[in-house]
């Protein structure tokens, strides 16, 4: 499988970020064709002590290359893209990933 | 569920690295009690362009926080975590996840 993995740093607004996240870019990031699994994670520490690098990290499960190069190429993802950076400009690094087994 | 997340950049010796992780680290992760699921994945662009922060991550889920901090006490944790300090120190970012719904 194949997914996108984002990663987000902390916001000035916790609140009004996760209303965004969960009531604007969720259901976008839903259309999104092929789109396998979305799993959404709260960073809770950082194991080694101090401030955790990120607040939140997101990942979208795509089958396979072919269905995940279709689903960045169109226009629901344009989508979520422009709303990605909206509210996380800043805030978001997305990754590419591939998975093992 | 709660999950470690194993941040990995990019080291100097890939080939090395990866065998040491392969044939070393992940039978010493799947020791430690309680853990369900093991997800590695080869990061394999940044969607933003130039080269991604990370080159692997590991994900280590386990079924509730109870699960997590027993498993995070015990004397296989503390095998996994000091042979991980041996390959991967000043490459890892170790993170603590809560998994939503």
């Amino acid at each position: 499988m194949v997914k996108l993995v984002a990663l987000y740093k902390k916001p000035e607004d916790v609140e009004a970020f996760l209303k965004h996240y969960r009531e604007v870019h969720t259901p976008l990031v839903k259309k999104t064709p092929g789109l396998e699994r979305l799993e959404v994670s709260m960073i809770k520490a950082d194991a080694f002590g101090g401030e955790p690098p990120y607040f939140m990290m997101a990942e979208m499960y795509y089958r396979d290359w072919e269905t995940f190069n279709a689903a960045m190429k169109s226009e629901e993802n344009k989508a979520a893209g422009k709303d990605l950076m909206s509210f996380a400009k800043g805030l978001v690094t997305l990754l590419v990933a591939e998975v093992e087994e």
